[in-house]
């Protein structure tokens, strides 16, 4: 049963550099595709449609990429696709788009949803964003856990009080929140059993996160609190000069680490996946870990475990293993699918090198 | 001294397979260029042009290459740069050439040279080629040596008796011809000091050759032999028909090996290559063998001895070693640089793929 009072809050405002150089400024992570036709936010507007009308999406991206989401998503009023002015991380942007959403419907209960994880069961998935609507319905703040496969030290963590088993609807007690831990740490969260992965997923009643950031980040609230409505006339012109004043504090550290009673949703298998990097896209593309995989034609002799992304050009592999390869007009990668995470120093070296064509 | 007998036939007919992508059926290794602004053609022809003046030299090519050859050199005379009408190998090429100039010149003597070969002490090289021209003239048919380097099994050898010293001018007598070895028989031979690589380069008087060729390939003797001259309506007509015919036999197993007789020069260091794979053109540019070599723009993090050749468009390159990456509006090679011989296999899957357009 679809509640009048759900909405979404898509943020896309992330530039993904490690998917350079398919992704650009303009054209980042979000907005591609990897993994089938549709891309990344398409995907996770698709799956939020079945439980909410397009038009309570609202979506918060950078200014380089506005343009190319209200392309991509025809079905979502524009006019709630809204480019942050400056980034300043979660914190504010989840306090804009509540004071946006609650100004609409002040019993508005609101879920926030990154733009670019790819979730293979969707309808697994939305059992648990269901019962997360219902439980923020009734005032909780509640976080969206996953399960944790490996002692990740590249995500945030939600510890729950001990008891606590995966899968249910039913929300629990979070014990606490802990950012990306060391490897050691990593290693006791995951044999614990009381550890997901912090996803970035939330919901709750807008009046609720408004009086969180008064109690946590008053600063902050009072600015956004000084917003007019979004219909007048100066709204755009008075985002830009507020926005850059808030704290640039994300809502893991600004919130819930400072909140009490928040509860969590310990999914079970939805396939969840981050996408962080191209070695990811070829995980997902094949199994088991030793084939070519390519989007386009390519031709391999005596070659293994490639990524090969070349558009219409053939690719012809001699001798190579384990190396992404993607091809575009102007600039070419050739890294190590072992290394793949290092290609956003290759984008902080253009970036240094002054090379904004290639941005 | 120049003879004014002295002429040279550039054999340019190879494909050249090993250099795909960017060598492809009307654009071969030839007439690419790898470690300078000149292709190796014109570099063969800026050697010689050094003994006899252009108007002497001809070429004998594939129907494919010859507008490519006949631009980039426009100071040989265009009827001598003559298209094959099959391919049937060095020996009746050579005797094809040896009529057009003995009809032009009785007294010719002409040295046979490869298109595609690097020669990085052309003045050495020179001072051999002068007395090879000169014993020819006396008579003799004389092979030019190369000092071996290493046991390599891709080349013929050329035996020299006992005795012989490499670097003089002087034409010594020559044991035997011996065919691509095995690796236990070329690693005697590099002990002994009696051999050379044989790089394709001979000398002799057009009539010394005529001579040769009728006594151990009458037939193809025969048939060239029945050519009208190049001047008359009928001989690209005559010679379509005829040249099939001839045998398809390499001038070394046809004559070389029967003959008695055969003269040798041992040539020291003059920086002979014959640029065999995009492994040979790394090592001919860099030195020592770890740093990334790349024409046009490249940008490395954590990567080493990578060969990159990719026009105007920038390659990134994130923890890769030892690649050959090649790439071309249509088609991007990557290959192990220890691989890169077997670029030819990649040839052949293609033609195999009836991929004509990428061939």
């Amino acid at each position: 049963m679809k509640s009048s009072h759900d909405y979404a809050l898509i943020l896309a405002g992330g530039r993904g550099t490690r998917f350079w150089p398919r992704s650009r400024k303009a054209h980042s992570k979000q907005v591609l595709s990897f993994t089938g036709e549709r891309t990344l936010i398409q995907q996770t507007v698709d799956r939020l449609k079945e439980v909410m009308p397009p038009e309570r999406i609202f979506i918060l991206t950078n200014p380089a990429l506005r343009a190319e989401i209200i392309k991509q998503l025809p079905e979502v009023p524009k006019r709630q696709i809204l480019a942050e002015p400056a980034q300043r991380n979660t914190a504010p942007a989840i306090g804009l788009a509540a004071h946006l959403i609650a100004q609409q419907d002040p019993e508005a209960v609101m879920g926030v949803f990154p733009a670019d994880h790819v979730i293979t069961k969707p309808k697994r998935f939305l059992k648990f964003v269901r019962a997360a609507f219902a439980g923020a319905a009734k005032g909780k703040m509640i976080v969206l856990g996953i399960q944790a496969r490996w002692p990740e030290t590249g995500y945030g963590y939600v510890e729950f009080a001990p008891g606590f088993v995966a899968g249910g609807t039913t929300p629990l007690q979070v014990a606490s929140f802990r950012e990306k831990p060391k490897l050691e740490d990593a290693q006791k969260y995951l044999e614990s059993g009381l550890f997901c992965w912090n996803a970035g997923m939330f919901f709750w009643k807008t009046a609720v996160y408004q009086e969180a950031l008064r109690q946590f980040m008053p600063k902050t609230a009072t600015l956004l609190a000084a917003l007019p409505k979004p219909s007048a006339r100066n709204f755009i012109s008075e985002l830009e000069r507020i926005f850059p004043l808030c704290e640039n504090v994300s809502v893991d550290y600004g919130v819930m680490e400072k909140a009490q009673n928040i509860s969590g949703l310990a999914t079970d298998d939805i396939g969840w996946n981050d996408v962080g990097s191209w070695n990811a896209v070829y995980e997902l593309l094949t199994n088991p870990k030793s084939a070519n995989v390519s989007q386009g034609e390519s031709l391999a002799i005596e070659s293994r475990g490639n990524y090969v992304d070349a558009g219409k050009k053939l690719v012809a592999l001699v001798g190579v293993e384990d190396l992404v390869i993607v091809d575009t007009p102007d600039a070419l990668l050739i890294a190590s699918r072992h290394q793949s995470q290092k290609v956003g120093d290759m984008v902080k070296l253009l970036e240094k090198l002054k090379r904004d064509e290639l941005l």
